[in-house]
């Protein structure tokens, strides 16, 4: 009884059992390997081998690890199927990713939703879709109405978005563009082929919610860089480059999603500069870029689609409905991602490519995107104009897009507000859904959109007055 | 220089090497993770200490592990991107899954594709087809045309197949219905739901040629099990089951791909009485289901979706280009999985849904598919006595489906007689694509509704003659 001769520190018997789960939920450790023996674990956290021996222990009777005689501890095989919930390091459910999806998506007829991320079905080309519909019911050939796509998706459709990319100074070949279901699609098969568990990616801090969800379906090591209003954060950027080894950093150069920040051309060069030794790849998901009225300097164009993926889709501007997204690379990535695509999910469908092809070709599109954009400018004043009565204030002016991205009174938790909203059924979206250090709580993410009538504005006032802490109350 | 005294054994090191570099390959051992220590690896592997040193030595060399002073070696981090190519254990690309995907989808007007794994598109319901896209372009509401679906998918198609399973004794509720964008991504979603890396996957020998190579994408350890008449070899499984822990299984229940065999109702008790202690999911994949002439049984309605999950699709009888699939399971895997489907992909299309619903409902789909059969049954006939002329004769008469699974004559090489066919555009499915055991070399799968006309089977005479080893010829 020598070692427990020791006082055991119990804080420190948990660390070392935080930091054995911490490795074996990114998948550092996976199931069957050995873990660090006694000693080694000791000496790499400094603390004492009966600490380590204790916390093994523990991790043995949860099952987490078996020890094996005389070879040290391993990892258990898991019974459960990944559980994507679980690994969330949100406690508040409120902004939890993956329940900011589920509510969005949640059919319901009567809520309003300032908190979802697309256009109402009014706004969209509702007679250009049934042309198109008509057209195929008409002339779709055989092969279009039945048969599989080529791997890289229908000829047509890509045609179209390499000429749409050359017109933005983005210099690819159709063999650079390759169809998928949806830009989430493009995303996932880009983490897919180019991360392992345990990767570390940067992301924005705000950022879209689900690539903090669908990176740790990837079992991902996330950090993120603050966005300012001209694009990410660069002394933090390089901070992360010179302390770990990023492989994927995700963003939106034009209309950044949540903040509707811009990317300046001196921040997308010196972005390009300052990463060019390092190995990483830069995933640029340009999924709102149509709704810019400036466009802003991408970062494909830029780079030559060397070490910048490009990914988009037209489920914003078109329709949600008909599925399509795209990627846009190096030739010797692309076909490597269609192989994935097709073992993964056989072929894109050739119908919802001729679709859109049809709704992109004869000059509509132009002039719709000229509607919508105005529109949305009209609106991101008289919603701003709406919400300063209530005090809540947008962080910058968009250069263009659905949202604003805006800072709650002093006091005011939006994830509360947005509890109490709920019960009114009004769907909003709180800063720390977005945010992956958990900084934006008292900011939300307001689409324009979706905010017609006096309703919201009542149920947003009255879940703000109850949300402020008490002391704060008049 | 104890150590060395010993004479080192060059076969040995290279074994040491190759099983590190496997484990690495199958993500047993993750990139920064400890392999084993030397002694504990020659241990394992009962060499000596100095043969494991020099092994280690070499794979630092070649950069594939990391010495640590003092700690051991580490898996050093991949810098480049997943190839499943170079994951695969065949160095023959005729028989490589994904060489025969690629060909399969290549376009090409002229070929002929008895490889294929579809029927021609003139076979397909064109009428019902455009009848749905008018009635779209007519009657699709926005929320159909434009919005998002629910995360399990489209209301309408989910309770249509839901009715489905109901009437092949699957007794499930809608919430345990799931819509997809194929058969292949219904599996892909489960495969990412349940495995590890590294786990064991049990498939049929032979099967679905992508089952192997969509398993490679997972870096899962796959086993096999030799498929007779009536279902998967029982004994063969039984080993399987008593020395690894496979967390899946993969088959066909009816119309096995691609020998057309079909379950018999012993083995499938049987099968499910095996495996009850084991902690195994069995994947029951019915995408040939619909062209049973008598449904076999089927392990989701003996195991009331307990253990099974049920997949499938309508590429195969209504279309290809409108993408759909569907899982059924467990109600708690049920909602995980759409977890997962939505961070991965966002939604599927109501609109896709909606067309398939559309041409579900109303009867035609059963006069369809009746038609359907009663041609595959005449061309099975016909197409089995033009191939016997060759002395090409199929394994089983199957009782449905499009696939004839043949044994070559004596000496034929089915690899060989595929690339002499390619050379005259004549695209052929040799057996060893469909064999992890690669114990079908003298098989071919032949789809009788691609098999119009002379040409092919001149091809295929001249492609045998020239296909047999020299000392068989005339």
């Amino acid at each position: 009884m020598v070692e427990s001769a020791e006082q055991l520190q119990p804080t420190r018997v948990a660390q070392v059992m935080r930091a054995i789960q911490a490795r074996i939920d990114r998948r550092q450790y996976t199931p069957g390997s050995r873990i660090p023996s006694v000693r080694a674990m000791a000496e790499s956290m400094g603390v004492s081998k009966s600490t380590v021996v204790e916390a093994y222990g523990r991790l043995a009777a949860e099952g987490v690890v078996q020890p094996r005689l005389g070879s040290g501890f391993y990892v258990a095989a898991p019974l459960a199927p990944l559980d994507l919930a679980e690994l969330s390091p949100d406690t508040d459910p409120t902004v939890d990713p993956l329940w900011m999806m589920r509510q969005a998506l949640r059919p319901g007829g009567d809520d309003i939703r300032p908190g979802c991320g697309w256009l109402p079905e009014s706004w969209m080309p509702h007679e250009t879709m049934r042309k198109a519909l008509r057209s195929a019911a008409r002339d779709g050939t055989g092969p279009a109405l039945f048969e599989y796509a080529p791997t890289q998706g229908a000829d047509t459709l890509r045609t179209l978005i390499t000429r749409r990319l050359w017109d933005q100074g983005v210099e690819a070949t159709p063999e650079q563009v390759m169809l998928t279901d949806s830009c989430s699609q493009a995303i996932d098969l880009v983490c897919r082929f180019l991360l392992e568990p345990g990767a570390t990616v940067v992301i924005d801090d705000p950022c879209y919610f689900n690539f903090m969800a669908l990176l740790r379906a990837h079992r991902a090591n996330v950090l993120s860089v603050p966005v300012t209003p001209t694009g990410p954060d660069l002394a933090a950027f390089a901070a992360i480059l010179e302390t770990h080894k990023p492989r994927i950093y995700i963003t939106n150069s034009g209309l950044q999603n949540p903040t509707g920040a811009t990317m300046s051309a001196a921040v997308a060069h010196r972005l390009l500069k300052i990463t060019a030794p390092h190995d990483l790849v830069i995933v640029e998901d340009d999924i709102f870029g149509d709704f810019e009225e400036q466009p802003a300097p991408r970062l494909a164009a830029f780079d030559g689609l060397d070490r910048v993926i490009r990914v988009g889709s037209f489920s914003k501007t078109l329709s949600a409905s008909v599925r399509s997204g795209y990627i846009a690379g190096r030739p010797d990535w692309i076909r490597g991602l269609a192989d994935l695509r097709m073992v993964t999910g056989m072929a894109t469908s050739t119908l919802n490519a001729e679709l859109l092809s049809a709704m992109l070709v004869d000059g509509t599109y132009r002039r719709h995107l000229e509607r919508v954009r105005d529109r949305l400018a009209r609106l991101r004043q008289t919603v701003k104009l709406k919400l300063a009565r209530l005090g809540i204030v947008p962080w910058i002016e968009p250069a263009g897009g659905m949202f604003l991205w805006c800072k709650l009174p002093e006091g005011c938790d939006a994830a509360e507000v947005t509890r109490r909203a709920l019960a009114e059924n009004v769907v909003l979206a709180p800063g720390n859904a977005f945010s992956a250090s958990g900084a934006a709580k008292d900011f939300m993410r307001f689409n324009v959109t979706h905010m017609d009538g006096e309703r919201v504005y009542q149920v947003l006032a009255r879940a703000m007055e109850n949300g402020r802490p008490a002391k704060s109350r008049r």
